[in-house]
């Protein structure tokens, strides 16, 4: 449980409802700034304007996937109020607060570091990044499905990248019955896709593979899908590219040649927000209860 | 190859087109009947009007998936013509001339008992039903994925009928890590759910599988979804029943009660229609080989 121990959730969208309902479930004392406009009510959870905060009792503070914008303004989806990060009052909290968010931003960290905060970065962490593969990967179903004249089935899928999400792509693009070449690097990945019963090619030959490729998935944030390589691809070629900002494709030559390229980014949110702010929610209790609970307690627990 | 068998394609939609594509590669007599506005040509294949069918060396016709409306009138897609099977012009074609459609309708069937010729309902064919699960399937995924807010993964769904398409729809949900439990009647049906490692129910136990289910897939056509089934459900059940025409379901309580209900029919010609057109024009083409070829032909073709 993490009774006693003060948790600030500071704006967000859907996704925060679950890691509300998580963290109150815990016990945790819950103050949650930018819920105004949400009609629904938490016992035990207290709404409050960030004015309100009790800055010298806060142990952790919780923000949207996203962190803060460029001015340290904070995404909030169920209030009209602006809710601003500021060094001013981070330097208020404790010490040992900590700060808790998907991503990092330039402002954010700059701002931590002035007050010695500690930040961490959810989405980082390989579980997170594991948890939340499996929304992408039916997003990318769900769109694929869906800008395709073909099934799935039979056709060939090109993946390139056996990361965190590239082997959840390939595992469930194979168990439809696609035919999966998969393009990596590392020898231990190439053998891995072996393993799997897919086609394995080094990212090197990736030319020799796109001949005849329908669905092309890109995982790789480098710019890889040039227009050397789509001038091989067929027209008819479907491309989606989920390497984060600004993907690894060359849009501008595939809208030239006339192929489809879509950049999707945030499709856990997108498809699955409450499975996404569950994952949120399970790996920030699971941290919190290693970090503000001594081991007694948990056993207790 | 059906070199010198005169085939007339009457009407239809994007499926026809790879039927077209299919015959014309076997070098069948083409002739296609309701494609005046499409901009492709086919080299040997020829664009006629209703009227200049020369009837008396007609060997096979193809119908659209849907056959005939009430009044006998075909879909065209592709043509703002109004085409129309007869008895009159059906009754000029030869004894042995043969008609392929998808579904039979009472117009259709009263149409060809009257002249005795043969119709032959593709879509009754356990091959091509278990081809078009496929598509069926990828757009259930599809649906599916659209209307929920949690994933697949790790979800309670529950699938009524290991038919030739239930069958399908079980292993690709348990393959994208669903809880899958399987209703069905028969105890070989009951064997196989078990067998393949998900859990079987028999369907007169429905209501105790519904009582935490996220997603409910009817396949059969019988009412099986009643009201005191529904009564059982979470409200935030979603229901996508894929059985003929009325469904299972009873709708206007499952609306009354505020579980969202939808039957969906015709998915794989909505969600891959060059796929579903080549599952036919495959095994038209497979029949009329079996039918007016000589052995020896197809030997040497």
């Amino acid at each position: 449980m993490l009774t006693g121990v003060h948790v600030v959730i500071l704006g967000g969208d859907a996704r925060q409802l679950e890691v509300i309902n998580k963290l109150n479930e815990l016990d945790a004392t819950l103050d949650i700034v930018g819920f105004d406009q949400l009609d629904r009510y938490y016992t035990g959870v207290t709404k409050i304007d960030v004015e309100d905060i009790q800055y010298d009792s806060v142990d952790a503070i919780v923000l949207p996937a996203g962190g803060t914008y460029d001015d340290g303004t904070i995404q909030t989806v169920f209030s009209n109020k602006s809710v601003r990060m500021t060094e001013e009052w981070l330097r208020q909290t404790p010490k040992h607060c900590t700060i808790y968010t998907g991503i990092t931003t330039p402002y954010l960290k700059e701002c931590a570091k002035a007050c010695e905060r500690e930040i961490v970065q959810l989405f980082e962490r390989d579980d997170v990044a594991i948890y939340n593969s499996i929304p992408t990967v039916e997003g990318t179903l769900m769109i694929v499905i869906q800008n395709m004249d073909i099934t799935i089935h039979q056709s060939k899928v090109v993946i390139l990248g056996l990361g965190r999400t590239g082997y959840t792509m390939s595992r469930v693009f194979a168990a439809l019955g696609a035919n999966v070449c998969v393009g990596a690097s590392r020898s231990e990945s190439l053998a891995r896709i072996n393993e799997m019963g897919m086609v394995p090619f080094h990212i090197k030959e990736l030319e020799d593979y796109v001949t005849d490729v329908d669905v092309c998935i890109n995982t790789i944030p480098a710019r890889i899908l040039t227009g050397r390589i789509l001038s091989k691809m067929p027209l008819h070629t479907l491309i989606v590219d989920i390497a984060s900002h600004p993907g690894g494709t060359d849009f501008r030559y595939a809208e030239k040649r006339g192929i489809k390229a879509m950049h999707v980014l945030g499709i856990p949110a997108m498809v699955a927000p409450k499975t996404a702010g569950r994952i949120i929610g399970n790996v920030l209790s699971e941290l919190l209860l290693e970090k503000y609970i001594e081991e007694d307690d948990i056993i207790e627990s």
